[in-house]
């Protein structure tokens, strides 16, 4: 039995909690929040589980093995840094940090202590997320050519971050999941209209090295909600709709056919269509989160990396920071910096 | 009666000959292509067209006031002139011309003739986007944020353009005949998959001197279609799904108010959010190519600037090339170029 | 403060709990259920409400001023009338009894004993039905032609009730609710597939004096779930989508206009169409039960009936009852009984 | 080559002449109508069609081998029976003809003289309407269980028929087609709102011996047009969206396992839910006239009965004429009569 504590019981804490308190493997013994009163709200319903104000407590308690931490970003590097010191195994919520030099330390830390880190890319557990991996896998795509996410609704204009520290998070991880390529830099054309300075509509291209290519599109001031993403592949293509419940997936046996002919004396590509059948598989529908919880249980058992571990939430931290350095260039190509090489990335032409 | 000759009858030459011949202020008296059986064939239910495969005969009978031209791109300019230089009225299919300089010529000679140079930029004249103009120049959606569409579908991959040239003119054409302002650098971001060296997918950003931003998505490699553009504006947002007959223009009521306050001794940004009632107002369903062959026998008449005229089109064909010099930088911004002056436009930053 | 008490902590039960305890005007101060330990589960976050396995403990208590009643359908009229002889106000799920003859009772020893008896028809609360008997009842539909429901969907096969019993009551009260006439007969065709003769798929006509018409469709056996209202009028139709979030209701600014002409001797009616804007109003969004909680908190102290009171209840087990005649008759017309008289209602031709 | 003449170039007669003049086993060598203009523009296109203002005319010729009338209803008994006696093979639009007398005499006449009569249910011949009729010959759905279809939209208040004798012929045609087992009764729901005394809103109920069931809403004045229908097996389900272009037929392999158990003494119907895949067959996409033409000329050839013979138009016809009856007896069932047996029909119970 894995001995937890949360730490944050604000947003999304208590789904933590939750899924903590249901997981057989761990145990919920702690949870922590500066707010005394909407922390004893959270707990009504778990009995047994000590309250603290002060996570140094929950570190301190030896018999504790994990801690998942919810807070506030700003927050999330000394938290993680110091329970890793305190030999806890961390889970931390996305992003993992404020920017990539936070996310390489904590990751060459929990590396040195042998414990895990891991990050709550939530979506990476769902049904949806699982189902188009295996499809990836299984080839049945055929080579994969593009990825194209569409991720747009009106509302929640963040204070302290701009949409694309906001939403796309969940594409980039989603791609990370499924794609084997890393991208070598990337473009974002953002704008921001409500006059603070944080854009609200942006636009990500990612290049990479073969021909695939990635591009999202998220958007804070949208007149409808949408969650949709299209994944080409030489052989089939597929559309994800995260809110069309009834057919999450469609998988459509679609696609080109290239050659190149001698015609006419002049080489040629004929190009010819195929469009086939059309299928939409049933999607599993177990909670992403009691996944992901089972995860972080099963790797620090069996000490293996998670499926989103440390250097997974290091990789999404690598891209938005450079992201932000394409907006404010306009949306210049930025390199992603895999090394620790200094250049600001701004590629020239 | 303007008495008018179709130059092309392929693909689009058709549908033209036969508004022309429906049109009361026009006559059909000639029709010209190469190939005299499908010349044959397409002038079969009307009577009294002179037929010819030499397009010059048409421009030497003195009756006749005005062609339509609707042959290959290439060969757009080389008929245009000599139509222009013949004094001929003349009405050129989209795009006007191979590039700009062919375009700028060409309105050029018109200006000095003293004759009609229009641009057949159809969508302009369908019930969506008139019925969209109409909104945005009364105000009714505030301050115009963004626009962005969506064009993609399965199919025709073109020998000789790439899906920039093919589809993204449509959306180039409406955005400027319904936003006051022209973009001053474009940012292409396509990839070719077939193996041929032409883009099948391309991601297209227009920034502009104010914080309008336009972005548009042509593919040809999409498991589904979609024609579905989105303009916000600070008071109201519209979708138009071209593919949604029963309800192609969906008004929201919808959008935010941002004030900055001073709240604990910070300046904060607080914004709120409104969500009305959605309207979908009936749209006219006449026949956009009647009301385009219409405009131009009142422009002859009338002496005045058709609404897609040479410089529409030549606007079209700036951010073309613009935009295939972006696309060849990977997607760097190039300067789309309003003057004679001559660098290669890609921004240094 | 109205002292309240829950009996039956199944299903249904907990959602009444939820509301009743953040209703300002209510305390809830029992609840009851069979089952010791679910009744637990369910109380653990309120804290001071008596639990008890006994309902009569509850009526016992001088302190408790009403009763709600969420056990299943056979034990209502027990009760109910036991509760109502105890002088406590009622609240009951739907549907109010097991038939005609139960109902009525209930409702006449309500009125008896100067009590409140209310049904608990949920729909009637929500924003959706609020806004379709706003437009109805502001004329702006004009006269009302039809009503014509879909509710289907697979699943949730009852062992007890056929699906006329299970979910027609939605649809049964919703159009007692927003129309004023009384339907005169019913035609109920159904077919029970499962082998255990219960009917899965039933469509019922409703007949009224006027020229209006409802029909409900409910089916436990459908690949899809839809739930779907028309609602014609003269002037206006809407389309109430239950499952569409964004656009729950569309009004249609569409219908005919009949004229009766004398044409070449011959009396003719001739039909124009009008087709024009359509409009989603926005949806209040409040929870419908805690509204329709405060209905019955409301009417405790304002001692007026409710707006889905006991004869509303009661006119439900009508058509139910006049239905399950009519199902048994393969679908034959069958009055719907407003007296105490006696035949069995089939209608003979 | 088969030589046909048509007779009847009004709406839907130009699109018979299309198709058998591009059927490479048919030749047109009459066509008639009583309005010579619109006959003549008709006629335009094609060239060596004789034309006639008299459908005489093309009986007397002896080289015409067949006819197909595309008249007003009322005529299709006259010319039928004349083209018959004439020894010409005939097609008739649906309906067949006024009442079950003409059809049946029809029958019998084409039998005597050894002639093919075939009515033009086109939807029969749609790739929709054989793929459903291809998944249930193979046994994919299990045990057909029921036929659910809804054909509504605002238009078209014909001035002689209604809304049943309208819209309904398609439906019954394709259970007609698709369904073993002959309807024994029906019940019809309608009202007329216009005030013209003919339907414009109908709910048709069909009972089968078996335990299979079918309803069909038909209705001229609804909000929005719907062509939908469900299918439902005992194994598998569809649904057939005739406006969904890119997903015309959806089937679901979703369902119920029902077993009877014997549980704590008492008998219990155990029922459990499937929900697997769905899938969107390719759809062929072949014109449906053009299949129909070429099947007529097939039987004419092979010497057997069509697809949609005289006896399937006669089938149409008994149910739209008990149909007639049950509305004039406000929905009571009514017998469908398959022998020459005299009653009213209407069931007493």
């Amino acid at each position: 039995m894995i001995k937890v504590g949360v730490i944050g019981c604000g947003y999304w804490g208590p789904n933590l909690i939750r899924n903590f308190v249901s997981c057989p493997q761990t145990e919920l013994v702690w949870a922590c929040d500066l707010n005394e009163n909407s922390l004893k709200g959270v707990l009504r319903p778990y009995q047994g589980v000590k309250e603290t104000t002060d996570f140094n407590q929950i570190l301190q308690d030896k018999d504790v093995d994990a801690v998942a931490i919810a807070t506030p970003v700003y927050t999330h590097y000394d938290i993680a840094k110091t329970s890793l010191e305190h030999g806890k195994h961390v889970l931390v919520e996305k992003p993992l940090a404020m920017n990539v030099a936070e996310g390489k330390a904590l990751v060459e830390l929990a590396k040195k202590n042998e414990l895990q880190l891991m990050c709550d890319h939530t979506y990476c557990y769902t049904g949806a997320v699982r189902k188009i991996k295996d499809i990836i896998t299984s080839g049945d795509l055929g080579k994969v050519l593009y990825f194209d996410s569409v991720r747009v609704n009106l509302g929640l204009f963040q204070q302290d971050v701009n949409v694309v520290w906001d939403l796309a998070p969940h594409d980039l991880s989603i791609i990370d999941h499924i794609i084997d390529e890393k991208p070598e830099y990337v473009s974002v054309h953002g704008m921001s209209h409500a006059g603070n300075g944080l854009e609200n509509i942006a636009y990500i291209s990612l290049r990479f090295k073969s021909r695939f290519i990635a591009h999202i599109h998220v958007n804070w001031l949208s007149p409808v909600k949408v969650r949709k993403t299209m994944i080409a592949g030489s052989d089939k293509m597929l559309v994800w709709d995260d809110l069309d419940q009834a057919e999450i997936i469609k998988i459509y046996d679609k696609g080109i056919n290239a050659k190149i002919s001698e015609r006419e004396k002049k080489r040629q590509f004929l190009i010819s269509y195929r469009s086939g059948d059309m299928c939409a598989p049933r999607i599993e529908q177990t909670e992403a989160l009691s996944l992901m919880v089972k995860e972080f249980a099963d790797c620090i058992v069996e000490k293996r990396p998670a499926l989103t571990d440390g250097e997974a939430g290091l990789q999404v931290l690598r891209i938005l920071e450079a992201s932000e350095r394409s907006i404010n260039a306009d949306g210049a190509n930025v390199r992603i910096e895999y090394s620790d090489g200094g250049t600001n990335g701004i590629l020239s032409h």
